[in-house]
């Protein structure tokens, strides 16, 4: 049986820094309270949008704790705990257990890609799925990691109880299809971008964990309720205007810009860390115009 | 004005050759004749399917001319006539038009591939559509050609009056909502590939050219007109469970495995020139099961 | 036995064309004239900086027509007849050697890349060697086929006796190497850029066919020369002052900057076809001034 | 000033683990101990062959310091400190010099890799040269990271007093000599493989850092000092002999099959932690006879 049902929309929250560079906990709460007010279903934390390989192993824990404090209980609480290597994953996997976290999102190892194939995937999460105290979450995120879990091992990895889902970020729907039309229907997919998250769901996924949501949470919940109540024009008129602001905080300004556009909607977004740098003057206007076109910013902002 | 509405399913027809290589042109005329009695909307001659690059010049416009006299009035011949250079393509493409053809399907040009960027493409297709007497599609194979149209550049010249739309193959249904949001409702966007077909439609997509369409026609058809209709359950189980045997005659067995299945079902699909290769006994037995699975042979045939 | 013996520098030519894009057969001959007063071994006709790809079948008899008048026959006369199908490669290369090539050189089919594996290049290169009346060179030029030969295809058809060589372009110089320890001494490796000539000639390469012999034969071949006679600082200081002028002719420019620089040398050079175009002001400065500091171009000339 | 001159043959060692899992640091010592009696002039600690990626910030402090009390003075001790976030970087690269380190070498960043162009790089390096008590060393490992240092940026940051050289893993010698005609001669270029260690060191590098010398180290040593010699047939033919060696306990077998040699010649090898697995029994043998060939086992093993 599977433990977890992970429909709707959710955030991957960024970690805010202080100006200089350390953890900033108390904005990392107040953004979760602020978040906790929409109609997201649930953050996930220590994701790609965390500039988790941007903390050491002590920040990371004390992010989680300070993540579990803020979050409430009828928000789901996932743990962003995947590392390089086995050992590393379980160990963080176990502290995120300890420390209450409802599920674990562990993204593929990619180090030596040329030998993270099939099988290293299939060593990596079955080993972690039978000792791990969370139901693990699978993280395909090729952009980032250069490593693309196949369909194939996607569906050998669902037949394990501790196995509950994956977000994959690739954009790949055709794959999505493959995944979807062999998997049990309790295994969760996820869009990892609310650039596509129409036609995932259309496709039968359940849900998404999308950059976007930390500044247009409404929006992204949204689009998935339009699909599940069958007004797809909505949903779709919804999703095309949402791909240019999606793209703007995510493969064309990363995570400087969704920072920078926390901050203009009045949660902390801050400063990333080096070697990720601010926006300069040129970009912060695109950025802005491309948020206003969206609806995402009030046009008197400007 | 666009002078071409593109709505439906297409087939991408393979170009038959005999046991010493020549086309065939009677199993052509001959292949045409059933696809003509199938609810598709149109076929494309000289397509990736058809193995246009493996043809001279002088049998193109043969096989252009066979196909001209088999294809009936209701149905629309669209004709690859795309090559490396402006010069040739514009070349093939006015002899198209003198042949019959209703519009020309123009691929990227892709050798030199670091030179081919936005710049290349414009005066590439814009020379064409200024001089060419057919209307022109674009077509995105980066599978192929390793030459990705960006959706900037699609939607730039989605402006020119006789740019009528695009066949994009790759896949990635992002790129699909960046065009569809940006452009005229006059410019087509077809999906090159059934194995998205579906999500390509619910976001604006208004038809499909399809290497399944060749040996599943009435099951792509369905896809494309259950959308229409608002059935999007039926046409999500029908995406789902084409998804295998597309796969078999694209990615997997290519034009080989193509030929192969027609060969199957009762129209001529014979061998493809070399370096393409046969499918081996092995390869074979997983085709047949794909397509046996997937209700395109019956079961009874193996 | 192996018919050939390709030591020595080499030019891949330009195919000259006149302001109204059609082939320029004089200047193709008085350029002829002059490179064979240079100390190129001989030149390739129809390669990749021959704009190949952009003739007509036509077009490519009449070039090879005109090469053969104009070469004199203490040079070695290489055509390229590479196409993508088997058959159409056969056929020009059958055409080349009655027009009286020394060698056909036979680009990689590229079309279809995912299905361009070992065995296909064992089936195309094969069927072709045994048939062709010219002696055959594989051509491995990765960057614009997107297929890359690897070493153990190349050794492997290095043992037909119709296979004289390769000419490699990836600058892969550890896949030479593996090439090179496992070939018949009779088996010519030859550098297909002048980037990496003097690393190749070390490890045993026998000479290169180089974009840079073109507007540099002197210089491409005391390389080659320096490096024959043992004098490795020499070579080396050639080798590394070259760099910059062969990527500017390649890479950065490309063949309209190889043509522009044959302009500027007294050879005509032209322009080239589209969708290939000139270069604009900021890049003819550019590459001005990069020929000048390579000494290629005098400093008074700009 | 550089304050460092890197010449010679060096060995990117592994970290030995038990049986449990746990870093044997008894192992590392005695490993430590008989490459200090072979010809290397220096080893790495925590580089790619050291499965850097997979230990926790604890146990790189700790693997240092054993390394630090094992390693001989009049050999170079190098440490492998990159981090994905400047800030990290920096940490680890003060304990490490805390520690006794004479180096630090700093893989480029690699997360967000769209993010990751020469800006980024500036960023990184730059600010970590500022502050790092010890001299850096670039390290380009593209095969791993999916991030490839332009010419450009390594010339660029070549300039800085405290960044004295890089270790290039990436074979692309044409790159190699762009950097060197342009850097000063105190800049140290060193190859990151054994496969290319010949052609990089006529281009002007001073040596390698390679996986090879762990195993062989007394050949990369001699393929150097003959060149250093002018005996350049030598060096030739030892090359050649070498690549198969190389690449099996690089990309073929990677560092499970570099462990498995170690073992074999006397050395601990020891298990690779997972996702890296172990060689199955076919890959093994494979490894055997290749070692065998190039003259790093006896014959008699087998």
């Amino acid at each position: 049986m599977k433990k977890l049902l992970l429909s709707g929309a959710y955030s991957p929250i960024p970690t805010p820094f202080d100006t200089r560079g350390a953890v900033a906990h108390d904005k990392l709460a107040e953004n979760i309270d602020r978040w906790s007010k929409t109609s997201l279903a649930g953050l996930l934390v220590l994701g790609s949008n965390g500039e988790f390989t941007y903390l050491s192993d002590e920040e990371k824990i004390e992010v989680l704790k300070t993540a579990y404090q803020a979050i409430p209980k009828d928000k789901l609480f996932i743990a962003g705990t995947g590392c390089d290597s086995t050992r590393a994953t379980l160990e963080l996997t176990e502290q995120a257990a300890a420390i209450g976290a409802d599920s674990a999102m562990v993204i593929t190892p990619s180090y030596y890609p040329s030998k993270m194939d099939g099988q290293a995937m299939l060593r990596h999460y079955l080993e972690l799925a039978e000792r791990s105290p969370l139901p693990i979450l699978l993280y395909n995120m090729p952009a980032n990691t250069g490593v693309d879990l196949s369909a194939e091992t996607v569906v050998e990895l669902s037949q394990h109880p501790n196995i509950v889902g994956i977000k994959d970020s690739s954009g790949n729907v055709v794959k999505l299809g493959e995944i979807i039309r062999a998997v049990s229907p309790a295994f969760n997919v996820l869009a990892g971008s609310a650039s596509f998250l129409y036609p995932a769901i259309v496709l039968g996924a359940v849900g998404g964990i999308m950059a976007l949501a930390n500044i247009a949470p409404e929006q992204c919940y949204r689009i998935y309720q339009y699909t599940q109540e069958g007004r797809h024009e909505e949903a779709r008129q919804l999703q095309l205007k949402m791909i240019p602001a999606n793209r703007a905080v995510t493969a064309r300004f990363g995570v400087p810009g969704l920072k920078l556009a926390l901050d203009w909607i009045g949660y902390y977004g801050g400063p990333p860390r080096s070697p990720l740098g601010s926006l300069n003057k040129a970009q912060q206007a695109a950025l802005r115009a491309t948020l206003t076109e969206g609806g995402i910013l009030q046009a008197s902002a400007r």
